[in-house]
């Protein structure tokens, strides 16, 4: 009973956003850096750059630090109006040092104290010591869902977020599971087709890699190679007359628009990724046992083509008990998660 | 660093032995009832009465009751001289409202209050509030190793027992993680084989499906009936005859004795078992980036033969920091760890 109360305390909090602090959310990405000044989920502004151009951290943290400066410029302030700045980076990293070691997504970057050099770039720059926190993208999105979208209310909650790649946030008790060296909530990369293939993260049988956006488009084109896609191709094709385009690689989003459509093949491909994402869900419920799992990314934009079957499997295997206690959402923050979860950093170390 | 301080602290608590309090745990199981006064890890008294003579709870709880009575006279102390009570039971149950819902190895239990009833009688028959606590079985246990057995030192850790069944418990950040309703860490029931065949809890595929010793003597029995399994046969008719027995049911240990002995489809059945276990552990490190796995329950004293290639799996296949931070380790508290672990139950609630 005392953490139902501590969950309705905290959500009648967040539910006030004129009570909440300002603060600075970075989401750093493989191919954006998107910095956004914010009260709760309101953006006050919001800048993107690209980051392709400045590959390596020597030219992309002075992006970050230009970036922090003009959002805070649109939104009419100046650092001493916030509260912290969170930053939210592909991982691996560690949280609790704000070190981002080799992820695959940042080229170049090396353990790399993203952390320190801010907080040191502002106190010289702008001789003002400002809070910094550094989390993975999946964490952070996980906290902003949490904070202010389909999680408000809960304390024990797992996202998984589903697009190019598989990730998860794992929300116990109110606090994100780090693990011991912050790479904790690799959902993505639980196997669970042990004799299955390899992963690009070198484990075998992963869930990414059975029910990612890469894989629907994996599989597609796997199937247009080896002569069995004929149908599919010519759907792919006339989209792209449409559209002008003359590429004849398949995307995961036109295999779910082949599969609205009712070719077969792309309906057997996304079959299957819901099939595994269901037993994803189960596995999560069993583990967990939470009251909320949230569903993100891109993938989970198919809908009940895909969902459907997810959800059939995720009520006909999942034990008794954490099948009633979980319930199933789709994320609420769309596109911004990553910048409302960068700045939910700030206020669940702050508040 | 002030994580590993508060290591540091409570690992010099525990191992003050005379600092710690006296308590009682019970180890309530589906065949035996097992009771003792505790100082930590040292065991004052112990009692052992079978329960299924006793089926229900009706007829059990009261042989809670007289077990307690019995080992506190046994250690020649009275309810007074003891902090508290704690208890390990078969899930699922609720750990934090003390409830235990309908376990299928406690027959004829269904939300039975036990910890309400355990603190009524022993107020009312000998004038004294004590508190009680009840756990599943296998989140005590993982509470005994982190206080008292291999977690000693560690604030991020899985257990993972593999006797007739596998189960999981999970400490993240020094409290075990039990989920919304009480039944988190059912690591046994994680999909690994997501095409594969039915398991008792209704789901498919999962790890205790194939690594329990239940899992290893289900298959050895197949391959007998279907006649491939005369060197097994032989073998296990020739350790029935040392011992006059009559069964010709071959057992998981009669499996890995046969296994040492070089009989090839033991020798298979337990490789089996062993690439399902190290698909466990690489799952639990992507999952939870733990710093230590304990390894517990029966099926790993078959040893190298199913060690080895289990840790030959994770090391290959885990990612590489989940991989460089997680210790796997062997339980050190052997056959007493339930009550070992019932007993930390009231040290981690009143310490």
């Amino acid at each position: 009973m005392s953490q139902e109360a501590t969950g309705v305390q905290q959500r009648l909090a967040y539910e006030e956003p004129q009570a909440l602090p300002l603060v600075v959310g970075v989401d750093l990405g493989g191919t954006q850096i998107r910095t956004a000044v914010l009260r709760g989920a309101e953006l006050l502004s919001r800048i993107a750059w690209l980051t392709d151009e400045y590959p390596g951290p020597e030219r992309t943290i002075p992006r970050i630090y230009e970036g922090i400066v003009q959002a805070l410029d649109e939104a009419r302030i100046t650092l001493h109006d916030v509260a912290g700045i969170g930053i939210g980076a592909p991982g691996p990293l560690n949280g609790r040092t704000g070190v981002i070691f080799d992820p695959p997504n940042l080229h170049g970057w090396r353990n790399v104290p993203l952390r320190a050099l801010l907080e040191e770039h502002f106190s010289m720059v702008k001789q003002h010591m400002i809070p910094v926190f550094v989390e993975n993208d999946a964490n952070a999105a996980a906290l902003g869902e949490y904070m202010f979208g389909a999680g408000r209310g809960y304390r024990e909650l797992v996202y998984l977020t589903i697009s190019t790649g598989i990730g998860g946030g794992i929300i116990v008790d109110g606090k994100i599971v780090q693990g011991t060296s912050g790479t904790a909530g690799e959902l993505g990369h639980m196997t669970i087709d042990w004799h299955g293939e390899r992963c690009i993260c070198g484990n075998i049988g992963c869930l990414e890699y059975l029910a990612s956006g890469t894989a629907i488009a994996r599989r597609a084109n796997q199937a247009i190679a080896a002569g069995q896609g004929s149908e599919l191709l010519t759907f792919a094709h006339s989209l792209q007359q449409q559209t002008g385009g003359q590429n004849v690689h398949v995307s995961a989003g036109t295999v779910a628009e082949a599969a609205q459509a009712g070719i077969s093949l792309a309906e057997k491909i996304i079959a299957e990724a819901a099939e595994a994402i269901g037993v994803g869900l189960v596995n999560i419920a069993h583990i967990f046992n939470p009251e909320v799992i949230i569903l993100g990314g891109g993938v989970t934009l198919i809908g009940s083509l895909l969902m459907e079957p997810a959800l059939r499997i995720f009520h006909e295997r999942t034990m008794q008990m954490p099948r009633n206690a979980a319930r199933i959402v789709l994320a609420q923050l769309g596109t911004d998660v990553g910048l409302v979860g960068a700045g939910a950093l700030v206020y669940c170390n702050l508040l």
